[in-house]
C-alpha cells in the first residue's frame, strides 16, 4: 500500500526548485531550476538502490532490477518540467509516484518479475523549446535526435547547447533500449472526473493537436499622424485572428478547442502603429477528421484576413499530433487496479498532450487520471489533494502488478 | 543662407549613434546611445562658440549671445531620442537645422538681436518613459520635475537613475530660464503635405492626445484540456478591445485616429490560455470635445468586453494632452519666411505631439513642418530629401530673423 504523506512531502520538496509566486512552479525544461529537480531525482533513486541512465536527449531511466533480467522494463513515468506558471502536480506526479512505488516495494521486500523504470521524459512542456512531448517523441523515432538539438527558445538558445550546460545530455541513444510497457499518472487538466465525481480516469486515448506559428506583417507608422486609411495595422489583424480562431472552437463542437497563448508585437511601442506580429495558435480535437476541418477553417481565415488587411503572412506548422488510441489490455489493468482499491472512475480521452502518447506507438502504454481542482492546470494554483495522489499512486501500482504478473 | 549639404551631413553624422537595421535609429532616451548624441550636441556646439546649460531633467541648451543680452533667448530646439524602430530625421532635424542656423549666421558674421538657443529636449518620445514631451512638459509646468524622475521603463528602470547613469543630470532647474519664443523645425510624420506637393507646412496648433494603460485579467488554463465555455482568457478580451479602439476612431470622423501600440501577455506560453494582458491606448483628434466623446465610448467598451468575458480590469490614464494653439504672431512669421523663400506652403494642425506643445503654455511658440515619403514616420524607412531639408531649414531661419528684429 501506498504511503500517501510520503508522496506528498516528496512532491512538496520538489516544488522548492522553481518555486514561484501564488504556490506554483516555474520550471523550465532544461533551465538551472531544471537541473536541480534532475540532480535530486538521481540522488534519490540511487539511494533507493536504482541505476540511472540518461540518453543524448537528457530523458532519464532509474532502473530497479526484477527476477528475470530477459523481461523488458515496465515503465512509469511523466516529466518534472512546467510552465512559466505551472502547478507542482503536472507532470510531477507521475514521475514522484513512481518513486513512491519503489519505496512501497522496497519496504514490503517486493521483487517484481520485470525489472522497473522510472522515467522523467525532457520536455515535456514545449513552451520553452516547442513541440510539446520533444524526448517522449525523440525515443519513440517521431523526431530524431537532431530535430531536438536543433529547436531554440525565444532566444535563439539551442536545445543542445541549453542541455550540455545543465551536464544532462546522456551517451545512450535515445530509443536505444526497450520498453515492455508504460504507465504514467497525471492530473486530468480538465474538469470531467471533479464534475462527475470521480477519483480515477482511465485513460483511452489522447485527443489530436496541431500547433502553428503566424507571422502578419504591415507597416509601422506614427499613431497620431497616420490616418486610418493609410494604416496596415498588424496587430488589428492578429486580434481578428485570435477571435476568429475562437469561432473556429465554437463552430465544431464542445469537443474542439482552439487557442492563441503567445503573441510578440513588434516594436510594441505605445505611439508605433504594430508593424509585425508573431503568435502561436493551438488547435485541438480528439477525431481526427474535425481537426483537419479545424486547420482547413483555420488557414482560410488567415488569409482572409492578410488579404483584408494588406498584410503579409507567414504560416509554419509547429507540431501535428494525431489522435492517440491507448493499448486495451493496459486500460484494463487501470481499470481492474482502481476497483481493487474501490476507487469510482470513468473512461476518458485526455485533452492535453502526455509523453505517453508518443511511447505508444513504440510499446503499451495508457494513462491513470486523478482530478484537480476546477480542471485548472498550466496555473499556479493547479492543486489536487493528498488523498486523489494516493488513490491515483495505488491505481497505478496495481495495475503495474498485475500487468508484472501477467 | 542655409548650406544644406551640411546640414545634411551632420545628420548622417548623427544617424550613427543607434543606427539600426533599414537605415534607422534606435536611440531610446537616457540610453548610451542617446549619451553619444549629446556629447556629440555638446561638442559641436561648443565649437561654434555656445556655451551648454543642461538643466535637472537633462534638458540641453546652447546659448549664443546677442546683441541685447536683456531680451529673453528665442529658442530653435527638438529632440534627439527616436522611437525603437526611429527614422533619421524625426525630431533630429529640428536641433541640427538649429545648429545650421548657428554656422550660417556664423559665416555671415551676424549677430542677432536676442540671443538664440538651440535646444535638446529630454525623452519626446514617450516609448521609454511615459508619456511622451515629457521634459519639454516639466520646463512648461506642467509637470513637477519630481513626476519626471519617478517615471519607470518597462525595466522598472527610473527615470533619475537612467539620466544619472549617462551624467545628464544638470544643475539649473527646470523652467528656470525664460525663452522669448520657440520654433520647431519638424518632420510631418503625416501624408498631407506631399499629397498636396506642398513643401512646408505652417503648423497652426497640435491635435488632442490621451493615453491609457490597461490591464485586463482572467485565468490561465490548459489549452488543451480547458474547454471554451470555461475560459476566462484574457487575449480574447483584448483582441475584442483592438478592434473596439479600432471602431472608435471610424467612429468619429476622418480626423480621429486610435491605436493600440503595446501589448504584453502572461505567461505568453503557446498552450496556456492567457491569464493577462497588459497593453496601451491612443487616442486623438484635433477637437478636445470630440476626443472626449471617443474616451468616453473606450472606457464603456473596456467595461462591457470586461464583464462579457468575466475579466478583471484596471484602466490607468497616463496622458492628456489638450489640442494646442500656437501664437498667431509666429504663425505669419512662419508663412511669411515660406513666402521669402519662394516655397509652397499650406496651414495645417499637427497630428503627432511636440515638444512645441508644451512649450506654447509658457512662451510665444510655433513649428515649421516638411514633407517626410508617404507621411511615414516612427519607421526605420522614415525619408525625407536633402530639398525638403533646406527648404525647412531656411524657413526656419527666415522667420527666426524677421521675429528677431521685430
Ligand atoms: N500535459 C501537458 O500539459 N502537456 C503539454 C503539451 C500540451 O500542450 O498538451
Ligand atoms: N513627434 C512625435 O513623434 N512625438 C511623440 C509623441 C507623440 O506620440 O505624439
Amino acid at each position: 500500500t501506498i504511503n500517501a504523506g510520503r508522496l506528498w512531502d516528496s512532491i512538496h520538496e520538489t516544488a522548492r526548485f522553481g518555486a514561484c509566486d501564488g504556490g506554483g512552479v516555474d520550471r523550465l525544461t532544461l533551465t538551472d531550476e531544471d537541473k536541480r529537480v534532475r540532480d535530486w531525482f538521481c540522488d534519490t533513486v540511487e539511494a533507493l538502490g536504482c541505476t540511472v541512465t540518461v540518453d543524448e536527449v537528457g530523458n532519464m531511466f532509474a532502473h530497479r532490477p526484477g527476477k528475470r533480467d530477459d523481461l523488458d522494463p515496465i515503465a512509469i513515468g511523466s516529466h518534472l518540467d512546467t510552465q512559466p506558471t505551472g502547478g507542482k502536480f503536472d507532470g510531477i506526479l507521475g514521475v514522484l509516484a513512481g518513486i513512491e512505488i519503489l519505496r512501497t516495494l522496497d519496504e514490503a521486500g517486493y521483487i517484481t518479475n520485470a525489472p522497473l523504470e522510472i522515467v522523467n521524459w525532457t520536455n515535456e512542456e514545449g513552451t520553452r523549446f516547442s513541440p510539446a512531448m520533444l524526448c517522449s517523441g525523440v525515443f519513440a523515432g517521431v523526431f530524431p535526435p537532431d530535430y531536438a538539438w536543433s529547436r531554440t527558445d525565444r532566444d535563439g538558445i539551442r536545445f543542445d547547447d541549453a542541455l550540455d550546460r545543465i551536464g544532462y545530455r546522456g551517451t545512450e541513444k535515445a530509443g536505444g533500449h526497450r520498453l515492455g510497457a508504460m504507465f504514467e499518472l497525471h492530473i486530468e487538466q480538465g474538469p470531467i472526473l471533479e464534475a462527475e465525481n470521480c477519483t480515477i480516469g482511465v485513460v483511452t486515448g489522447v485527443q489530436g493537436a496541431r500547433w502553428y506559428d503566424v507571422r502578419l506583417a504591415g507597416s509601422t507608422g506614427h499613431t497620431g499622424a497616420t490616418p486610418m486609411r493609410l494604416r496596415r495595422d498588424a496587430l488589428v489583424g492578429a486580434s481578428e485572428l485570435v477571435l476568429a480562431v475562437q469561432r473556429i472552437a465554437q463552430d465544431h463542437g464542445p469537443e474542439a478547442v482552439a487557442s492563441v497563448g503567445r503573441i510578440d508585437v513588434a516594436p510594441n511601442s505605445r505611439n508605433v502603429v504594430p508593424g509585425e506580429v508573431s503568435l502561436s495558435v493551438d488547435l485541438r480535437h480528439p477525431d481526427d477528421a474535425t481537426l483537419a476541418r479545424m486547420a482547413e477553417s483555420f488557414e482560410a481565415e488567415l488569409g482572409r484576413i492578410a488579404d483584408h488587411h494588406g498584410l503579409e503572412r507567414d504560416l509554419t506548422p509547429v507540431w501535428d499530433s494525431p489522435a492517440v488510441r491507448f493499448a486495451p489490455e493496459l486500460i484494463a489493468r487501470v481499470e481492474a487496479g482502481a476497483e481493487q482499491a474501490g476507487l469510482r472512475h470513468r473512461r476518458l480521452v485526455s485533452g492535453a498532450g502526455h509523453d505517453a502518447a508518443y511511447i505508444a506507438r513504440v510499446t503499451p502504454t495508457t494513462m491513470v487520471f486523478v482530478p484537480c481542482l476546477g480542471g485548472v492546470s498550466h496555473n499556479v494554483a493547479e492543486s489536487t489533494t493528498l488523498d486523489e495522489c494516493r488513490a491515483g499512486a495505488q491505481t497505478l501500482l496495481n495495475a503495474v502488478i498485475a500487468h508484472d504478473n501477467s
